[in-house]
């Protein structure tokens, strides 16, 4: 007999796939294409392992690593809202909130409230795991950005006080990295990359 | 300034984005293209966390979740090996040892030794955390050749012997999943897509 919670289970394993379809502004740091979803979500869930040293201890890092994994799955029916689109922002809560109705329902109702009150926890950022979380997620694209010469930075016509207002939570999680993030900031100010 | 331990995570960090283009036979769900590590790993990660109830309760879920996200990490130099080719995967524990050599010398001595170990313990398929991810990493491209119609199966003209081989672990380490991939064998063997 097959589980009846995995016949569920099946049927979201293979909806998510969906997430490697999913492409957002960020450029590999080749430059050679944009990245979808799945790729971003399991690197900032890597970096989250590595970077843990300048979290605060008491950030629960394994947690984080789920919480990377499954923070954009809303994205499979509500799609990806570039960071720097105030439009597209006005109404990303409430398609989002619609997405993961969908997207949740498709599990057992257990393990589909436990997955989606990961997320919400995530998207609130209210918690240390979430702040650290948001951190990895900001930072992830801000390299990617220094490593091809301000590639979103340059299409979304994208102002200091944007870059700024966007790390502040890496700043607030990981004290330790601004240094790095401030100096690439100054960096693309001076070459005319960051508005 | 700009911590010592962080200038070498970055590199890191960016060196692993290799991960995006390096190329498995396995094709998405839809059938599109084929997957790419840095997908396949995210998509085992989150598979380790959805069917946890199916594995042994000594298995420590949240270390298996990392596990998977580094699993395939010494494919940057060593490349992916296809799980049917005989002659490639004879040399794959030398060329892996090599990429591995190279790869984590990037890191911080201690943290580059933390994230081989869970590599080697991985490969090893000694400890149930192993196990259970090495089932995870096996399931996934079961699945995706599920619903793509046998493609690596037919691509690879493999026989029945070879895929209940590659799935033992499953039914060693997620016993009930068993009868699913049970199944799936026997109609793969009817319709003519597994030898």
């Amino acid at each position: 007999m097959i589980p009846e919670n995995f016949e569920k289970q099946l049927k979201f394993i293979t909806e998510i796939d969906r997430m490697k379809h999913i492409l957002r502004r960020t450029l590999l740091v080749d430059g050679s294409r944009r990245e979808n979803d799945a790729e971003h979500s399991w690197h900032i869930g890597v970096m989250a392992m590595l970077l843990r040293e300048y979290a605060d201890p008491a950030v629960d890092v394994e947690r984080v690593v789920k919480m990377c994994l499954v923070h954009d799955l809303i994205e499979i029916y509500a799609g990806d809202t570039f960071a720097y689109d105030a439009g597209a922002n006005a109404d990303k809560a409430e398609r989002e909130k619609a997405s993961a109705d969908k997207l949740y329902a498709l599990l057992p109702p257990e393990q589909g409230s436990e997955l989606r009150a990961l997320w919400e926890e995530f998207d609130a950022e209210q918690t240390l795991d979430a702040q650290y979380a948001a951190a990895m997620d900001h930072l992830q694209p801000f390299i990617h950005n220094v490593m091809t010469d301000g590639h979103t930075w340059k299409e979304g016509h994208v102002t200091r006080e944007q870059v700024y207002a966007r790390m502040a939570i890496v700043k607030a999680a990981t004290p330790a990295l601004w240094p790095f993030v401030e100096n690439a900031i100054n960096q693309g100010i001076e070459a005319g990359i960051i508005g």
